[in-house]
């Protein structure tokens, strides 16, 4: 898991207003332009939720408020990703009726690391839910890179499993790179082979799988009807994992896309023209109301662990975007949890229900 | 070659004004708004070279004129891709001298299309200039797939050809991608193989090569100094070919980068907001002087023949982009011809010297 950030959910330009108004500096500017509908601050009704940057400040946090003026539709992706386990549930069964064949998906776990093994806990109970049998390989820290691709080999050739996911990272005495791509790309179900990535840019090509992260962001949008084709995308954050492929996901889908990075300037300005935001930076609140254009849609990938002294382990999580603010400004926005994080494990399932299907030519 | 276009060099909002001020309308228009430093007809002079689309007039075309303020840096690209043959023609030399290995290039021509005999001439005859061993396969019009596919087979365990590429199109009974995927990865200069597409796509990672027109692009950018990093980029045209990948060079060069295709809305808008504009759409001077940044750097890929009865031949070649404005605006622009053209074959050299190196492991 990253390492803790705290914030003051204010960008670096407004930091020094800090002290007089922490959430509402850049807002009531943006304001007196007449240009977006945001609240000013109420007696009882706040308009940010705030902990506060460790570096600047040893304030400890002050927590979350109601958000009395929200008009956007909040978009659930538990309940999303709930529907979505249902249906796998009822295709798995119908495919193991048909054909005899139960979707499997096999884990390589390598070290001790918490944050991994939870993950790899989490998707086994997920696996469980819906019917498909999941494979674990735990091995020591100090194994070899011949024994992890002595795993995957395994795997590759073992007829009932259908998706092979390595959990990273891996002991940073393995060459990561050399190791998944010792999967086959017949049961890489991340989706993160060069030579899907490079199906998924292509015009008239197809992946035969898309990576988990961002297919989830554009599976929120499908199932919450919102149009992609000839809108202004904006996506934050360029990583091989979700950003890059969420870009060429709106791309296939005919918006017109934009990809801001570390060395954009005017990030705000690009971002305030999108229509749809993708944001996978792991800023916590980077993202402020004013960079948001009224009626946009917001689908937030961060999920940051901020200093929340009131929160029963002393911290709570956000997303890049600062979510009270958004909130009043977009016309729909993904929470924090709750959002594109349930997501993942279901795109997960969905993937090796895919690749059952293809191996098994079941339709 | 494609079918003959014939345009007006007015966009489609403008064509109205046509018959009283073919070239200036959207032009004088953003003038009064005090945006662009764009010039006012004057007696004996043009700001546009016209000729007239077919199916909206029967008008003949109306030729050239000079550009007395012109202020834009002409990108030379024939004399930047002479200077890269001439490099790889010593190198080409000095690998023979050291290694004994001449770089070798295949090309496979199928059915007797005159542009694509041209083109394979073409590329011969630069072969010939650096040095490089050409091979040639020219395959009868009604060839059969296996017959081409026996063709690329031969030429990927020939230990002289170090890089191949196939004509396109392909006759219309041929599957053009399984052709094309039957190249060995290690041979294909054209670089167009998705595997190399996912490379380029992906951070940390490297493809073999990098498809010709926009690695051409790209070094007229480098050749003439022009800073990419953090600058705002347009693709206009989405193409496998070039807009695609030369967006995904942009970016990994770290530009912000928005591709404009056929979807887009406000593409003039957007195209404004460009530092850099890379045009590969194949419509004849559909980029107008208002659509450009002042001091904006452009890269024209497109090469549309215009009606021009002036002209030998009848039609004279124009880009993508409006020169005779475009030119008073930019910063650096490439003409056409003479711009990224001459980069297509020179990088095609650099690829299969690249290529041979590889195979030859010599630096």
């Amino acid at each position: 898991m990253a390492s803790m950030m705290f914030t003051d959910c204010s960008s670096s330009t407004t930091s020094r207003l800090i002290h007089f108004n922490r959430c509402t500096g850049t807002i009531l500017r943006r304001q007196s332009a007449g240009q977006l509908r945001l609240p000013t601050t109420a007696p009882g009704r706040r308009s940010c939720s705030l902990s506060i940057r460790s570096s600047s400040s040893p304030t400890p946090a002050i927590s979350a408020v109601t958000n009395s003026e929200a008009s956007a539709i909040v978009i659930d992706g538990k309940a999303v990703a709930k529907t979505i386990r249902d249906e796998i549930t009822i295709e798995v069964s119908r495919m193991k009726e048909s054909t005899g064949v139960v979707p499997g998906l096999a884990v390589i776990l390598v070290g001790d690391r918490k944050d991994s093994a939870t993950y790899v806990r989490n998707k086994k109970k997920a696996c469980d839910s819906v019917g498909i049998k999941s494979f674990e390989v735990c091995l020591p820290e100090d194994s070899s890179e011949e024994e992890v691709l002595k795993s995957v080999s395994g795997f590759n050739s073992d007829p009932s499993v259908h998706g092979i996911l390595v959990q990273l990272p891996l002991p940073s005495h393995m060459d990561e790179q050399n190791i998944l791509n010792a999967v086959s790309i017949e049961k890489d179900v991340d989706g993160f082979h060069p030579l899907n990535i490079g199906r998924l840019a292509m015009r008239g090509r197809e992946p035969l799988f898309v990576p988990c992260t961002p297919k989830g962001c554009i599976e929120l949008l499908h199932r919450y009807n919102i149009g992609i084709k000839g809108k202004r995308a904006v996506v934050i954050g360029r990583s091989n994992i979700v950003g890059m492929p969420a870009a060429l996901l709106l791309q296939r889908e005919d918006a017109t896309v934009t990809m801001i990075h570390s060395r954009t300037k005017n990030s705000e300005e690009i971002t305030r023209q999108a229509d749809i935001i993708i944001s996978a930076v792991g800023q916590p609140n980077m993202v402020r109301g004013n960079w948001i254009k009224p009626g946009a849609v917001i689908i937030d990938v961060g999920i940051n662990p901020v200093e929340d002294t009131n929160a029963p382990r002393g911290y709570r999580l956000v997303g890049d975007i600062c979510y009270e603010e958004a909130c009043k400004v977009a016309s729909a926005i993904t929470p924090v949890p709750g959002g594109v994080g349930p997501m993942t494990i279901a795109m997960l399932l969905s993937n090796t229900l895919i690749s059952a299907k293809r191996i098994h030519n079941f339709q």
